[in-house]
């Protein structure tokens, strides 16, 4: 066919043996930058613009060989990484990689389905339906959130599509109970969280249409330990009802983002059931802890949730994304989110025998999710998920005792799962400067602090401001770190902090 | 440290040389996946609920070896595989694959960075603006796109995000020049659209609180390729404005789904401006082919869109997930979608000097995309992506040939890239039942043929109907699609509609 042979002497893109060879290099090339991690400074010290200078300003016209290419990965593009995956990384929360969910993203890459619906790939569907059964059990949800109940799991890319899409199914149904007049009352719709709750779900409300004035963001304290207290929470519902505002949807945290926090789950969900209020459980970081059973009692309370979520993205040894979310009832997300376009029209769909997750998401496209969860689970089994965050939290415990007994720190909150906020100790500043505080300072040496800890390369960390106090956050979770790591970040941190200590005791 | 010595008996789920063993397996496990490919059934052919039935119903307490698992991926995973990889997989729109690619998620994967801003990797930032900018120039989009004049592009998940987070700038724009009483005129939105309009559309104004009573879905016709008409745009808006309604986003479209249709840009979007509506250009599949000279005159007019999005995710040789948006004014996203939390603060950020990407899209989180689109581009070059492109348009143009010479058959609308869509031709109907016509029987045999074809597993291909017309579409552009693969569905195409037009032909 066609004037010229041009097909039969093209390259083929997917052509095995090809394939093969350069896999495995990119396979060896990744062990050893696994075996090298900690030769690289953990947050990239790259100046803005570092990349663009020496890129090409255009795409190459021909074909380069993946010799080259990895070359410039490593003289490029390593330099520019925060090596999220180093012992040293304490930063924000983790996300902890580990080979079974490498393999599983390789699989899922390799078969390249687009499950959005059953029939689009079966074994997409069926087995994100199993694992996120089998996670259920593991955490003990009550059965209320199972398939076998009306409710069910999914896989969502991020905590934040989780907040969009229980938000919506939220709305869609306060204003369907609310009658014809309907969308003039989205304007009236509230929203309720502490000012602990990620951010995330501010940008959820203004995704789905919730005017920023509507998210009640209530005050906490730290002497309660930053939990939403359900008597504030009483208040502004009441408050609303009065002004003729429609209380829709109470976001609660199983650890907060700033201090590990838990909002106590009982209280306040049975307050939100009394106004009819949406209760959604964001466990992002501290769900994956509660597979033991030691820190289920965290958990304590989430049957009154409409909904639950948690990021095996964070501290279940799976890579980005990765949102597991389960609803109580899967119509409230199906009659919110579903379509049912000609051309996806199928006979095992019309059967309803099935279940479509692009009804139960934002997208209509899904990757194969559900593969990478299933290789970690079956590569580490429930023993060795356990042994991991065991791991972390015994760390975090034993750094935290020494931070405790030495004078020159403070543990600001106490620990609930493996991440330690801590700030220098007012109370061991001699003297402070004029006009200033205690409190003043300790802010502003703990931030020196961090800085000059992140700028030598060896560990990262990241900082919170609660009521008005810096703190710095170590989130110890990163699946490399190990007892020596922490014990080097222990020593750095006495060492770093005498010595500002020394230069400030003769202020004045 | 700690009563016992459990940490150092651990498992590492890192260990790099366990790592490298287990990925090596893996690779030769896909590599294998491909060779074998054309042995198994294009769609698969499992029943409903067929994996609950094999898998247990908890998760395994002990870690299992890879070796065990991949026999359980072979054996259970692969038969509910619908295989999009398939040589002979024609259905919806492809999503092709490469060797390149899969290095690139590899990478990425074995990076795991959480890219939200500059700082959390720098290199995952900048080279995602390299990225778009080099596609930029192959598309040759605007000056105005670029990030030299203050527009830009971002990687997204997907078009129905790129729909969402472009609806939102454009409502919090539009609502902020409105002025103060803003919040009450979201239900008086209207977004425009056809008929022919990917329903992700429909689904993003869901998401973002405007009623699926103010989206207008524009009705097209055959007789004009199923293009977007300007005076029905025109006499749409202006019945809106009557009624006291505000014009808000107008969505156009290179290559709709059903029949990869092209809507006049330049017109559509002159008249947008009139009406200060954003334009809105979705080229999911048909962007790809305007990196070919010959084809770029389908994106003429796109000078006169706000934004503009497709997926190399479809036709680019790249893996779920990867949408590229371009929008004229950065600041109408980030606008919207900003956040600056205490927790997230840096020096970078502060200076304004470097792109935050998390204020771009809707998750916080953000895979390091650009890694896959880069190796993609670097491992084939624009000419090897030409080459691809040329390869399935050529295959398509040879097919619509053979079956518009065919008079059982009939082209139901022009081809304009590398799909085809074709039905049963009704003149070739020699008899029709009593109280039928020849399009109702046409319809119901284009039906059978489908379903007959695609019974055989030697591939698969969905449908469309449009003005009532069933159509058989064939998308050809799986990676591994050849010559032989269209010859060998042509002569199955004529033999199965031969065997039921001679069923056919003694009714009545």
């Amino acid at each position: 066919m066609g004037s010229h042979n041009e097909t039969s002497s093209m390259m083929n893109p997917l052509e095995p043996e090809e394939f093969r060879r350069q896999a495995h290099l990119v396979v060896d090339f990744l062990a050893d930058y696994y075996s090298n991690i900690e030769k690289y400074p953990v947050c990239s010290q790259v100046e803005p613009g570092y990349l663009t200078k020496s890129m090409p300003k255009s795409a190459p016209l021909k074909p380069e060989p993946i010799e080259t290419i990895l070359q410039d990965v490593q003289k490029h593009i390593i330099p520019g990484i925060t090596h999220w995956q180093s012992p040293g990384f304490f930063g924000y929360f983790q996300t902890n990689g580990s080979t079974g969910n490498f393999l599983g993203e390789m699989l899922l890459t390799g078969f390249n389905t687009a499950g959005f619906n059953w029939l689009a790939s079966p074994a997409a569907t069926e087995l994100e339906m199993i694992v996120t059964e089998w996670i259920l059990e593991l955490l003990q949800l009550p059965k209320s959130f199972s398939f076998s109940s009306n409710g069910g799991g999914v896989i969502h890319g991020s905590t934040c599509e989780s907040f969009v899409c229980t938000l919506i199914a939220a709305r869609e149904k306060k204003l369907k109970q609310l009658g014809a007049d309907q969308r003039g009352d989205l304007c009236k719709l509230v929203v309720y969280c502490s000012d602990q709750t990620h951010f995330s779900l501010q940008k959820a409300c203004q995704v789905v249409g919730i005017s920023p004035d509507n998210v009640r963001s209530i005050q906490t304290k730290k002497s309660v330990n930053f939990q939403l207290s359900p008597d504030a929470l009483l208040t502004a519902i009441e408050s609303d009802v009065r002004a003729g505002l429609i209380p829709l949807y109470l976001c609660l945290t199983l650890g907060t983002t700033p201090t590990t926090a838990v909002d106590p789950l009982l209280t306040l969900s049975e307050i939100a059931q009394r106004y009819h209020i949406w209760t959604h459980v964001d466990a992002a970081y501290a769900g994956s802890a509660c597979i033991c059973p030691e820190f289920r009692h965290f958990l304590d309370g989430v049957e009154g949730a409409t909904s639950f979520s948690f990021n095996p993205h964070k501290w279940f040894l799976t890579t980005l994304d990765c949102c597991c979310l389960w609803v109580k009832d899967q119509t409230d997300l199906t009659n919110a989110l579903s379509n049912d376009p000609e051309l996806l029209k199928n006979k095992a769909s019309d059967s309803k025998q099935v279940v479509d997750y692009k009804n139960w998401q934002i997208a209509l496209s899904r990757r194969f999710r559900a593969m990478k969860l299933w290789m970690v689970l079956r590569s580490y089994g429930v023993t060795g998920l356990q042994q991991v965050i065991r791991k972390h939290v015994k760390l975090a415990q034993h750094l935290e005792a020494q931070l405790s007994a030495d004078g020159n720190f403070e543990v600001v909150v106490p620990r609930n799962f493996a991440t330690v906020c801590f700030r220098v100790s007012p109370l061991a500043l001699t003297s402070v400067p004029n006009g200033s505080t205690n409190d003043d300072l300790a802010n502003h040496l703990t931030r020196t602090l961090l800085e000059s800890l992140n700028k030598t390369g060896l560990v990262y960390m990241t900082h919170a401001v609660i009521e008005g106090i810096y703190v710095i956050r170590v989130a110890i979770g990163a699946t490399l770190t190990d007892e020596k790591h922490v014990n080097m970040l222990w020593d750095m941190v006495q060492e770093h902090a005498s010595g500002l200590l020394a230069k400030y005791a003769d202020i004045k």
